[in-house]
This record gives C-alpha cells, structure tokens and sequence, in this order.
C-alpha cells in the first residue's frame, strides 16, 4: 500500500465493480463503459513496471491478464482485444483490456484517439455484465 | 507467416531499425522517434492474442518484453514505460513500448491523444540510438 496512490483503494472503493480477486491482482469492470466489456485488472502490490516484478510474479500476473481478455473475448465476441498498461497518471500497475469491435466509429484507432462522453450504467446493468465476465471466468 | 501481413515481412523490411533478435520476438526501434525511445517488439509466430499462445511461449514472451522495456528505462531514464498491445489494424501480437517523459507536451496522456508530426531521424542518429539499446540489453 502506497498512501495517495488511488489504485491501492480501489478495490475498496469500487466494491459495486468487482469481477474477481486472483492471486496478484483485482479485477474491476471499468465505470465507463463507453466500449463494451472495458476492465481493469490491477496488481495487489504497489508496483509501478512490469521489470519490478520477481520474475515469478511477472508470469503469474500474465496469466491473470490472459486469463481474463480470454473471457472477454468469450463474452463480448469482439474482434481485438487491446491490452495497456500505461500508468502515466497512476504508476500503480493496472491494465486496460478492451474489447474492440470493428463496428465502433472509433475502429481501428486506440481509444484514446478521440474523446468521448462516459458511458454509464444502471446498478442491474453493472451486476449482469459482471455476471457475464464471472460465468466465462468459472 | 500469413500472406499480407506486414507484421510478418516487418523485420524483413525495417533491417536499418534492428535492435535484437530474441528466441519468440523481433525488436526494431519505432521509425517515427517523436517520442525518443519508441521501440515494437513482435512475435515471430503470426499470432493475434495473448491467449492464442501456449502457456510457456507466452511466459518467455513477456519475459522478452519486459526485458526491452528495462533496457528503455535504463538508456532513456523515462518516467515511465507505456506498453501496449493492440493490433487493431494489424492482428499480429506486436508490443508498443514507449518510454514516456513528464517533461512532454503530452504528459500524462497517452501517445494516442493527439496527432503529431512523425519525427525522423537520419541514418547516423537510428545507428546510434539503436546502439545505446542494444549495450543496455546485453
């Protein structure tokens, strides 16, 4: 735990979001959902590359990942998956795993190639695309 | 190797770019150096997912990545190192990574945000560039 870093409490503080806990990471559906199926898997440890890791811990963390876009790319059919770590804002490591679709007026540019409006959901309709993502996780 | 793929022929035709061969994965240095440092590593397999690959394959995989995003951080002293794995145009498993300075106009945003003009560089300076890396690597 790193005091003022928000990825080391939101797993707290977004308990309405959670997908799943593994061994070294959380999984959170993204709030905005804006691109359908948008998740953030994010380590337990603070931790800021990839190369801080113990070697161990790298390979595990990746399975966690490919773990997951795998069961995003179960529930939501899409055509890529995009993977990102990034960290600029918050050097905690957290990755964004997107489902894309080439159906998106975005397509095939990177989501941050444009600005839109966020995208929220109703409480029920949160529960049921974690449900999903759980289901395809099982 | 798949028929039009440029992902397949790009260590082929980048040869001025080389940075390393490794045992899954080519690594050339970005042509476009608006961001100093900006290096593609790619996999020699004609593959689209991380969970398309065999376990092991994939453990070595982000063992090579991570490794040459070390090498970056060591050379370039950024203040962070984006990696990104999309392949929405081109769905062959190629990793982005891109050392990022807070010092950049972008900063913090990611390298998506906003169209630039592409930086080239002369023969001499790729050589050189690639040279630190290559030393950082070894």
């Amino acid at each position: 735990m790193s005091d003022n870093c928000p990825m080391c409490r939101r797993w707290n503080d977004d308990a309405e979001l959670h997908i799943e806990e593994q061994e070294h990471s959380y999984t959170i559906l993204n709030r905005d959902q804006f691109f359908p199926g948008y998740t953030l898997l994010f380590t337990k440890q603070h931790v800021t590359e990839l190369f801080h890791l113990d070697r161990a811990v790298r390979t595990e963390l990746m399975e966690e990942v490919s773990r997951v876009a795998e069961a995003l790319s179960g529930v939501f059919r899409p055509d890529k998956i995009n993977y990102e770590l990034l960290g600029n804002m918050v050097p905690h490591i957290h990755w964004h795993l997107v489902p894309r679709f080439s159906t998106e007026s975005l397509w095939p540019r990177p989501i941050w190639a444009e600005a839109h409006i966020e995208l929220l959901l109703s409480a029920d309709q949160y529960r049921e695309r974690i449900s999903l993502i759980r289901q395809a996780l099982r």
